[in-house]
C-alpha cells in the first residue's frame, strides 16, 4: 500500500509487483487537524477505503508506505519537519501502525515520486538518477544502485537549497541564492508581480482580481497562450534550474536527471532553458550523455514510489517475523 | 599495490589488509615520454622495485590499482583524458597488465585518495564522505556506503567544476563560476597577482623576483607569516570552498567532508572560513553534523586508495579465475 500525504490531499492505493495501481483513493485533508487524528483517523481511513476498492483484505497488504511533505528521521521513525501540515517530530509509523496494525514506513514524498520514476516512469532502466520536484518549494532526490541515497542524516537530495548564486535573493531556509529562491512557485510568483509592478506584464495584470492572487500557475497559463514576459519569467527559472542541474550532474553523474512537480507541468517552456543552461555549464559530458526529461508518472510516482520504499527493504528488518 | 602516479613523479607499494605500506618506492617521470614508456618502463620499474623493497614476489602481489590524474573509463580500462600526462584515451591498465603479467586496475587519483582517507585517513568510520582536493585544478569524490560513487560515465566527483556563482569569471573548462575559478591553486594565483598589480599587496611583491613566480604556495607561506593580504585571498577561497561543501552537504548529506590536496597544507588559515562559510549555507543540519576536516594520510592516501579500489572489487571480476 502506498500513500502520498500532501497538505491538502491524501491518496492511497494497493500496489502490486509490478508496479500496478489497484484501488485508488483520495480525500480532503485539514492540516489543522492534530497529527494523531490526521494520521490515525484520515490516513487510516483512505487506506481502508483503498483495500475496499481494490477488494483486498487489510491483512493481505504486505507493508505500508507513507509518503510526507517533509524531512524524515528514519531511524526514529518520526516526520521531524513538515511545513504545509505544521508537523514537528510527529511520530508518523507509529500513529499509523497502531491505527492499521500493520507494518508502516515513512518516506519524504520527493523520494517516492523519484524512486517510482526511477522504476515505472521516466527513468526507467536507469541504476543512478537525481529528481528535481518544483513546486511551492523545490524537492530533490538522488538514486544510487536504484535505491534512494538518504545520507547520513536522511537529508540527502535537498538540492533546491544549494546555492547556485552566492549573492542571490534570501530564500525561506535562511540562505541566500538557493536554486528555491530563483525557480520555486513562490520565487516565480515574485518575479511575476515585481513584473507587474513595473508595468512590463500588462496580460499577466489583467489575468487576476489582485496581485496577491498571482501564482505560478498563472504565470504558466499566460506563457502557454503566448505572453511573452511570463515565457521570460519561466526561461529565466528554467536556466536557474539548468545550473543546479548541471551541478547534479557535476556531483552525481547521474544517467538522467527528472524534473517533476507542478511547475514542471509548464513543459518546454520551462524545459528548453533548463537544458540549455545545463549544457553550457557541463563540459566533461555532451548534453546527449545526461537527458534531462519531464517526469511522466504524475501524481503516481509518490504512491508507487511510497509502497516501493517497503519492497526494497530488506524483508526481516521491514516486515518482522511474521513475513 | 598501490601506484599513484602524477604529472611528475610516481610513487608504488605493497598494501597490506591493514592498510600498512611496504617497501615504498618513487622516482621522477617524464611526462614527454609516451605513455607505452611511461608505464611499461617506468611505472612498472617502480612497481618492481616496491616489491623488491616489500621482499614480496611481484607473483604474490594480488593485483595492483593505478592511479592517475585524469578521467578513467572503467569500462574500456582507458585514461580518457589527463592533463599533466598529455593522455588521450591512453589503455594504461592493458598497457601495465602487460608489464607485469598481473591484473590492473584504473582508478583516478582523488577517488583513491578519497577510499584512502575513508577507510584508514581522516573519515575514518563514515559509509558516505565527500573529498575536495584542492591543488592546482580542484577534484572531488563522493563515497557512498563506503563505495565510490563513480556515475553513469565514470565522472561523479567534479565538484571543482560545479557552479557557484552564475556570473562568475571563466574557468580553464569553458564554463564560469566553477569553484576551481575561484579556489584552485591558479585562481589562487590569478587573485595574488592581481592583488600585487593593484599595489595591495607589497609583502607578496617582495617575495618574487617576477609575478609569474607568484604562486598559491607562496601566497600559503606570506599567510603563514602574518601577511595580512595573503590571508584575505586565502580566506577569499575558503568561502567559495565553503558554498561548495554546503552544496554537497544539501546533494548527499555525507557523514564528513575531508579537505585534501597541495593549497589545503595552508591549514586553518583555509579551513575556519570554509567552515563557517558552510555553516552559514546549511540550513537543514547544525554544522556539528557534518565535520569538514583536513586530509591526514597525506601523498599516502593515493597509494592505500589504489590498493583499495582492487579490495573492493568482487574477486571474481577482477582477478580473474586465476584466484
Amino acid at each position: 500500500m502506498g500513500i502520498d500525504l500532501g497538505g491538502s490531499h491524501v491518496a492511497a492505493a494497493v500496489v502490486d509487483a509490478q508496479g500496478r495501481l489497484r484501488g485508488r483513493a483520495e480525500r480532503a485533508v485539514d492540516a489543522a487537524r492534530s497529527p494523531a487524528d490526521l494520521v490515525g483517523i484520515d490516513v487510516a481511513g483512505v487506506v481502508r477505503e483503498a483495500a475496499a476498492f481494490a477488494g483486498v483484505e487489510l491483512d493481505a497488504v504486505l507493508a505500508v508506505g507513507l509518503g510526507v511533505p517533509g524531512s524524515i528521521d528514519a531511524v526514529a521513525r518520526t516526520c521531524r519537519f513538515a511545513p504545509n501540515l505544521g508537523w514537528r517530530d510527529v511520530p508518523a509509523a507509529d500513529l499509523l501502525e497502531r491505527a492499521l496494525r500493520r507494518p508502516v514506513r515513512l518516506i519524504n514524498d520527493v523520494s517516492a515520486q523519484a524512486l517510482g520514476e526511477t522504476r515505472w516512469g521516466a527513468g526507467r532502466g536507469a541504476e543512478t538518477l537525481v529528481m528535481i520536484s518544483v513546486g511551492t518549494g523545490i524537492g530533490g532526490a538522488v538514486v544510487v544502485g536504484g535505491r534512494l541515497l538518504e545520507g547520513a542524516h536522511g537529508a540527502a537530495g535537498e538540492i533546491g537549497h544549494a546555492t547556485v548564486d552566492a549573492v542571490g535573493p534570501p530564500c525561506r531556509c535562511g540562505n541566500r541564492g538557493c536554486l528555491e529562491a530563483f525557480a520555486g512557485a513562490w520565487a516565480i510568483a515574485a518575479a511575476a508581480r515585481a513584473a507587474v509592478e513595473r508595468g512590463d506584464a500588462p496580460g499577466l495584470a489583467r489575468r487576476v482580481p489582485s496581485l496577491d492572487r498571482l501564482d505560478a500557475r498563472v504565470v504558466a497559463e499566460a506563457a502557454a497562450e503566448g505572453d511573452a514576459p511570463s515565457r521570460a519569467i519561466l526561461a529565466e527559472a528554467g536556466r536557474w534550474l539548468g545550473i543546479a542541474a548541471a551541478n547534479a550532474i557535476a556531483t552525481v553523474d547521474p544517467q538522467c536527471i527528472v524534473i517533476g512537480g507542478g511547475v514542471a507541468r509548464a513543459g518546454e517552456l520551462l524545459l528548453a532553458p533548463l537544458r540549455a543552461e545545463a549544457a553550457r555549464r557541463t563540459r566533461m559530458l555532451g548534453p546527449e550523455e545526461t537527458p534531462i526529461v519531464p517526469a511522466d508518472l504524475g501524481s503516481d510516482a509518490g504512491l508507487l514510489g511510497a509502497a516501493l520504499r517497503i519492497l526494497q527493504e530488506e524483508p526481516c528488518r521491514t516486515l518482522g517475523g511474521g513475513l
